[in-house]
């Protein structure tokens, strides 16, 4: 059962300032809940309907689990065909990105991406290939937006994103900046060596001059057709996969 | 002005069964517009707010122009901020395919793709490494939806896009079939050749039994990170970036 102050709640989430004011976000459906069950998330409630066996979760932590009606499900659910099981899920609070750690070899930032579908993408694309975080500007669209976290199909569990202001981070990184550009080096041909970050733009207005200003390395994506330009997480995407290949060919000693 | 049955029909052509019923659909936006004009696609008439500058466009050929309110473009477009101008298309009748030559030599094959979102960002990624032309199941996403016109940014202006029985087709091409599969041979050591047919499945289920029996050659991008899957349009941009990569290096002689 859920009482209409509880239902109230749980619809507010699909509104930035409501998450923020609340720090909950909601993720839907079994296979993305499981895996934010199995990260170091804070779950604070799952709620399913009756066709939904709760056994399938295979709990080894203490959750709060809550049998609701389809009509309830379909109040609280951001799909047009809502699925069977969702998640509230604490935000967590990062640590300051100055003094946070980058774990891993390379960054993905993001200068102002505003299509949720995209951001999603570029989360679930940065995991497939290992790519730990991603750092957006604060104009970014907010991570937990519903479309976002139904985009990046779990993969938000593990893959940490921060909000930051870009320049000041970029300055103190010292890392190679990779960016695509027009005129630069042949995507296919550039060495991304150990580390770097990867900065890609707005989709209509691509970076603001003062992150263009901070690339290091320009670099572009060959065209052999007419389109205009690519979409950006088919861009970021073609980035990561370059760095994997390059990462790839060099563990095979070529 | 338009009349109330225009703006009826207009309205009409969200619907695949409307467009299908009058052969027409819509396409938004200046950049969009004037790509579709420069094609072969018989443009019926365009719309525009009081705001747009029809001399923009640049016609040099003979079609209909018609100043709308804004109230109007706001009733007639699918997009929550419409823009200045939309162009009502005629939905070409494509040769049939089994009779159609394949002009270009590396053809995207869709098994079921179903989000319009996804099928925009095929089109547009083809045209940007100049894959000319598509093939999709009966039941893959209507090419005319809006969502996919938008999405493919205007490249729907130069690729072609067919519907066909895919088992039939497949059989008959005599082309090296290529499909994303686990345990294939790694995409970064394929040699795609001069020619052939990459296939891409369904978001959730992926291609079909009788699909993946027609695939010739299997080929798995590496995942270095823990993502289950990537994105079937990052996919698809993968391949045909690799397709891209290998020729260009086959020009330079490497």
């Amino acid at each position: 059962m859920l009482s209409k102050s509880r239902i109230s709640l749980l619809k507010s989430l699909q509104s930035k300032k409501d998450r923020m004011e609340h720090g909950l976000f909601l993720v839907e459906g079994y296979k993305s809940v499981v895996e934010f069950i199995d990260s170091s998330y804070q779950v604070e409630a799952v709620y399913h309907t009756a066709s939904f066996d709760p056994k399938m979760l295979k709990l080894s932590r203490n959750i709060n689990l809550c049998e609701i009606s389809v009509t309830n499900m379909e109040k609280i659910s951001s799909l047009k065909t809502p699925q069977e099981i969702i998640a509230l899920i604490n935000i967590p609070s990062w640590p300051d990105l100055v003094n946070a750690k980058l774990q891993k070899k390379f960054t993905i930032v993001l200068d102002g991406i505003q299509d949720p579908g995209n951001m999603g993408t570029i989360i679930r694309t940065a995991d497939w290939f290992g790519i730990g975080q991603i750092i957006c500007s604060t104009d970014t669209v907010d991570v937990y937006n519903p479309k976002v976290v139904q985009a990046s199909m779990g993969s938000l569990s593990r893959v940490n994103v921060y909000y930051a202001n870009l320049a000041e981070i970029l300055s103190t990184l010292r890392l190679p900046v990779f960016g695509a550009m027009l005129n630069g080096e042949n995507i296919y041909k550039t060495d991304f060596g150990q580390e770097g970050v990867i900065v890609m733009g707005n989709e209509g207005s691509g970076m603001r001059p003062e992150i263009a200003a901070l690339i290091t390395k320009t670099v572009t994506i060959p065209r052999t057709g007419k389109a205009e330009s690519l979409n950006v997480a088919i861009a970021t995407a073609l980035f990561c996969s370059e760095i994997s290949r390059n990462s790839n060919n060099k563990v095979a000693g070529q």
